[in-house]
């Protein structure tokens, strides 16, 4: 009885816990989330300073102790996830699973094998684990419009990009053949990588054309660049009004049969009979 | 009787400067904006002529006493904003009064403490005050159009930017490990400020990949930055003809005193009452 | 008789050749309007090519002489144009009055004045005389749907390009602090041209932030510069709805009142009945 | 009888082949469709790694030889294409015979005349033939609306281009003028590539502004480019907007065969009959 009781609590603890660490509803899940951003704003902003000469040469010690200590927290925070899962091995392979232990690994390799200094750049993938505890805010329903509107144009924009990159690979031999290698076009990939430079409009300028008809050619480039632009914009912008107009106004009147009525309406726009709004329950 | 008319003389006097000097609607008071926006303007220009070693050599003391004119002229129009203002404490902590007041306060510093001479480019922020004076003319309209377009795509704004940022932190981080110092990426933060510098498609050249493995992930991030470009479009596109299409076919309901009825309602959709389209008339 | 016959036959002349000029309804005019279209082009390429040094050298006075060809045709049908012009002084004053004037002055003022070759820069705005002659295709509807929706745009594009400009001012006098005159923002102007540079993402790379915070500073304007972008092309996407809307669907059933019909509809396809276009004859 | 027989099967055995090379729908076209896609991809790669120093002297005769391979494979591929195809001719003159000559042509030219090493930079227009292999994917839907949706609106578009090159021929002298030869501008030509290069927004920096009054006219350019990129997408918007509303709700009149109307229509708008929606049944 005792034993059982004890198990229970284990059980009702770890459950407790759980809501804790992956709930965003209860306080303490709040509170929980509201240090773990700070923690991971803070140790982020450690490794960036880690990274620069002047604070490494004056601020070197310090740096790796506060190190030490977000890695200690982070390892014992993803234990924890581990523990209260309800599929450990399946949050393990999750994408933040993943996340989550690339955050510590980093670490303990370069204790371990010195030469290794170079990896701790990987321990900036933390800032993705913000993602995950932004479920505390309200941007969620705005990024889930953006994503699906997204998602809906992937097609069109996989049929756009493969077209700028025909376009890149073609112009960028040819640029190869009349630029030649003496004007820093030294092969066709590093072609193609001055055209993709000019194209998107970014115009690094570490390579230019020198010649009357390369200028001609990537003139007739960023022109085309700079029109076509046009065609994800508008892609983006369909999808995001379509996905809008279902996202908001689903209602139908039952008496006039009419669509198109807004999301805050209790009446028909058309025919004044009350509206009941039958998708609401449908959608999740 | 008479110090009471004095008095009462003295408020009617205070309350016709604040007409002039804050009100947008009579004659005395558009003249008075009028000649504040040229003053505004020309400062302004003194300012920069001040600051180009050009004028500064061949010009200075035209140059410091036409500063000193307007910083007077200011002044005073500050000390009379004070006076008139219904609530003198809550004008001065308003966005304008410390506007105001930061463009006279750098002369007066660099008179009494010689070596704040570069501080008196904080009075370019002059050209802020013209935002309030253009009360005047008919942008206003177009101006809050525009600006509630924005407020409402706030947070699908602020998701964009996030997710920008950490695209820049993480492909920063990577360029960092990939191309090292000899490249001239130096540290972490200056990687991410070029990716930044990529990812928005400005490319200043300043700092640009050499090896093949940084040319083929910076020719993604560019093709990235320049995709994705297309959402923020999107956003602002839908949320401003939302907007349009709200400022200009305002229906209300003279039942239940709402507003926001679509163009071709016939009937209030939140009480069901007829409308009548009384803005119709007034309208041009 | 004879006198008054002379007089009217001139008077007819006068006019015949007016239409071929002014005109392109006939096809003497669409000829004469095909022939000056090619001469225009062809004087601009030779304007361009002495502008450069290796034709100059190689081809001077062929050159030369084709210039003197261009610029006696281009009076002569100036000089028509007066002629045949029903009010010439209307005309000599009007924008492709100017710019026909404008281009051929230059090669008489460099002939008086030998000192004066510079100006010849001045023929390439012969191109902009292309423009009046395109009356010839069909693209004037299109060019007028763009045309209305940027005038109808224009308060909006105003205050956009405003606020850009405050925006440059701004961060320009900042970036004057920040970075100082030894790297390379030597004064302010010349800081505000950076800004604007930076804003619109052109990036040339002549002048670069150095320190840390010019870096912060303008990875910030930079950002600002790639989401604001979408304010223009929300308002110009907006208003090209609306107009192509407003010139493509203006039919109105009169059986049922409903609008919204397809500019080629000959039916109204609510009820059926046959539409009346009521409004196409009031277009012009 | 045999004779026949065997020219009948000669026959057959020809259009079965014809079904898997040009055809999409069996599976054996589909494998054949699957090889030539990857064997494409692998000799564009060849080329790209020959033109560079590293692989042509390390592994120059290993790529030499996938080369020829390569060659050979697609020399045979065209001769079948022409051996099977319905009019040999025809196909040759298309634009993918031509593409498919071009892609194995090269090699050969440069085994009998050595010196023209160069031209094998041409062998990477071999990418095109993947768009015509791409019938295979899903994509041709979405490629169809976005290829309508750029070709309605071409009128537009070239009517933008020819303004966007109007003024940077104008803007382009005025710097020749302003700026001179000292400075970069050294012809008309090399001044409108500047031009081309500031207003597209891709900003090389090869060529930059030196004095006040170019810096003040390129800022104005820059805030122009900027500003106007909004048309193009405005147009292309608009356009993909009515395209999409058109291809997902393809209503068709029994009565009199024409398609077009409207997703809310009950009656053809050309002859007034009744509509039935007879593809919402087919569509998933």
């Amino acid at each position: 009885m005792a034993a059982k009781n004890g198990a229970s609590d284990a059980h009702r603890s770890r459950d407790r816990l759980g809501d804790i660490i992956f709930g965003t509803e209860t306080p303490a899940g709040k509170t929980f989330d509201l240090i773990l951003i700070i923690a991971i704003l803070v140790s982020v902003a450690v490794v960036m300073l880690e990274s620069t000469e002047y604070f490494r040469t004056n601020y070197g010690p310090l740096l790796t102790g506060l190190e030490w200590g977000f890695t200690i927290l982070f390892t014992v925070e993803y234990l924890m996830r581990l523990y209260t899962a309800a599929r450990p091995w399946r949050y393990a392979r999750s994408f933040f699973g993943i996340v989550d232990l690339l955050s510590i690994i980093p670490t303990y390799i370069s204790y371990f094998f010195p030469g290794t200094q170079v990896l701790v750049a990987i321990r900036t993938l933390r800032i993705l684990r913000v993602f995950r505890v932004l479920k505390l805010v309200k941007f969620v329903r705005e990024a889930g419009v953006l994503g699906r509107a997204i998602v809906a144009s992937r097609h069109k924009i996989i049929v756009f990009l493969y077209t700028v990159l025909v376009l890149a690979v073609i112009v960028g031999s040819l640029m190869y053949l009349i630029e030649g290698e003496e004007h820093g076009f030294t092969s066709i990939p590093r072609s193609i990588y001055w055209a993709i430079v000019t194209v998107t409009t970014v115009g690094y300028g570490d390579i230019t054309p020198q010649t009357v008809a390369g200028q001609t050619l990537s003139a007739f480039l960023m022109i085309m660049g700079y029109a076509i632009i046009a065609v994800p914009t508008g892609i983006v912008t369909t999808e995001l009004a379509r996905e809008e107009m279902r996202s908001t106004a689903r209602l139908m009147c039952r008496s006039c049969n009419t669509e198109g009525h807004d999301p805050d309406a209790a009446y028909c726009k058309f025919c004044g009979e009350a509206l009941i709004n039958h998708l609401n329950a449908q959608r999740e």
